[in-house]
């Protein structure tokens, strides 16, 4: 794209739009006129092993991801990490069924989407979806081949993490980042969704799958029952540098209650930590035996901050978690994931549809105004070129 | 109040509500045509020294309340903490002006609260407001004394502190139900407002400050300006032990950008942490020292945990990080505190109103549906029997 924009001030994301598009097109005015491109839908996620042969690949790649874990000798350390731990999770995912269901649902929710979109929005139709996984197949690597090979030049990084943390959809963005500026899917134009933890929508497909599980408890036990969400627990460590993630779910969950009219008590609690540092709590694990020994013994689980079942859902919660507690004579039910929620689907397809009319219109730039800010104790310089970058339209 | 109470099975804070009214009354039916009492507003805070002389009070009272800060030998340690930090205390409440506005401000609030309520609720009026701080004067039993000699018969505990912590509201309505316990209000029937932090017009205050903020700044600079929105941390023992205060904070946060468009980048930021135990963060000082380095040097600091000044924003705020920040080379600013805003007090208002047609149409118990769950990590008996009290409206 046109040279000019290599000297343009860093600037904020809505300037930066419209100065693009008046150098692209002439002038802003001009640009309605002009048909869109049709917008390839990259689905962002960190992904899952689909058969247990890949569960070593998986593991590897994510202990080398610096930018989640940065380890001292990555390069050499990773691989150890992962080889030594690949039999543990090579036995979760046997007994979940053999493997992630995450890129089936994936695939599943994107050409549901493109199809709604293609009504809800048919100046950009048709639209396709991509997968891009941060640690499984496919990786982002692979697609940016595929969408190269299919000449895009127009894209949307629709992060698949409902609420932001600069482990996930961070980590996704920056793994972008370093495949498109290094030319990889060619020229493309980006805009991002970078975050939409308390759309309606989404807030609505989890209301529904929680009233579906009161609905397992008798009528008259119902209002007792307490509801906790569990979300992936986060390293203090990047709490403390500013990540928003916490916020974020907590404003989830907020949403979720306020749409349920606060019938039931309830609490937000933190699964998945590894390793001896300190992670945000409270433990689910823990919540679930306080709550036994309160003699609070109805309790349904829901899973906020992942759009599909996959190992934290079917293993920790269903096989471990639901176990114990079942042990310490509890009635523990699980909110469904959203799977292949057709209101989740719907939700999705306006979250993008949106996004493009907002887009075309000039009302917000390639990327939120809270993107562009990173967290106050950042010390990773790719997270800064990033947003750089996608501030640009992914235009270098 | 009726005997026939004293057999009632524990069970949920509305058909308690409901069983009660029909006790009372004869029947749910007939209640409406029965004048309601004219309630107390009873405003619990934690209070501050009103002059630089009761800081050593305010500051052993604080140490004794085993709710916040369980020590051992807590009737020796705390009065010798208390005595080692006062000279530090004393000197800082004198740099704010000779002491806490706290007592003024709520006793503002409370003023023009009622008064609105008389306009929005005649059917109860009129309404007198109370305080009852927790570490300061006025301190519960002394308010407990006036509402006995005022002959109060229906009282409403209303929070001052909008996101509910345990060591906050909690500690206020356990040191209540000890007073009502022991029979120092005599015979009251209470209900409560124990959490309030996305309602709208507490939301519309606190943007509107920020808005007011904003102009300080040249207009070209306004959307890069960060909002941290800062609130008093938590030990991680408390938010370990499954505080709601997190959630609820982050909650009060979304609302507030949502109202404001999501016009400014933010982050939610963590202060006035003590001692060498592990806080919620990221800490709001070291947030500032970040943005500054990240060249995002425009900034203002929202309090968003409080409805007055304090000194936590009019030292640790304003002294303290605002002084740090400017020798960082940043134009900082603070949204002003609620104090006087006539939105606010409007806000508190219609809270109650709210609150006393719920209450009356037995569409709401005494306490609401979330303040009925202890934290699952609690360990302290006194929680669960204040709850227990405050489901049967403070009968014993």
């Amino acid at each position: 794209m046109s040279p000019m924009l290599a000297h343009l001030p860093r600037t904020n994301a809505l300037t930066a739009h419209v100065r693009r598009m008046a150098t692209v097109h002439g002038s802003a005015v001009k640009h309605k006129s002009v048909p869109d491109t049709s917008p390839a839908i990259v689905m962002l996620n960190m992904g899952g092993p689909s058969t247990v042969a890949e569960t070593h690949d998986f593991l590897k790649n994510l202990f080398m991801d610096g930018d989640l874990i940065p380890l001292p000798f990555q390069r050499v350390l990773a691989p150890l990490i992962a080889k030594r731990r690949t039999p543990r999770i090579e036995k979760q995912y046997e007994e979940i069924g053999g493997g992630s269901p995450i890129l089936r649902y994936t695939e599943y929710q994107g050409a549901g989407m493109c199809a709604l979109l293609d009504e809800l929005h048919p100046e950009t139709a048709p639209h396709k979806a991509y997968v891009a996984f941060r640690y499984a197949n496919p990786l982002t690597q692979e697609t940016a081949r595929r969408m190269k090979a299919d000449n895009v030049k127009r894209a949307i990084a629709f992060t698949q993490y409902p609420q932001y943390s600069c482990s996930t959809t961070g980590s996704s963005l920056n793994e972008l980042f370093r495949r498109g500026r290094a030319g990889e899917m060619g020229d493309v134009e980006w805009s991002v969704i970078d975050r939409w933890g308390t759309h309606p929508g989404f807030v609505e497909a989890v209301a529904q799958n929680v009233e579906a599980a009161l609905q397992q408890f008798q009528p008259s036990d119902r209002s007792d029952v307490v509801l906790l969400f569990s979300a992936h627990s986060l390293p203090m460590s990047v709490v403390n540098r500013g990540d928003p993630y916490v916020l974020e779910v907590s404003a989830s969950v907020n949403a979720v209650m306020d749409r349920l009219g606060h019938s039931n008590p309830y609490r937000l609690v933190w699964q998945s930590q590894v390793g001896p540092s300190a992670w945000m709590g409270m433990q689910t694990g823990e919540a679930i035996k306080g709550l036994a020994r309160l003699g609070k013994k109805q309790v349904i689980l829901v899973p906020i901050a992942f759009t599909s079942d996959h190992i934290e859902t079917l293993y920790e919660l269903d096989l471990e978690y639901m176990r114990e507690g079942r042990e310490l004579g509890m009635d523990i039910q699980r909110a469904e994931s959203l799977n292949e929620s057709p209101v989740f689907i719907r939700a999705l397809s306006d979250i993008a549809a949106q996004h493009l009319r907002d887009y075309s219109a000039g009302k917000s730039g390639p990327m939120s105004v809270q993107m562009g800010l990173r967290c106050p104790g950042c010390k990773n310089a790719i997270c800064g070129q990033q947003k750089h970058w996608f501030a640009r339209a992914g235009q270098s």
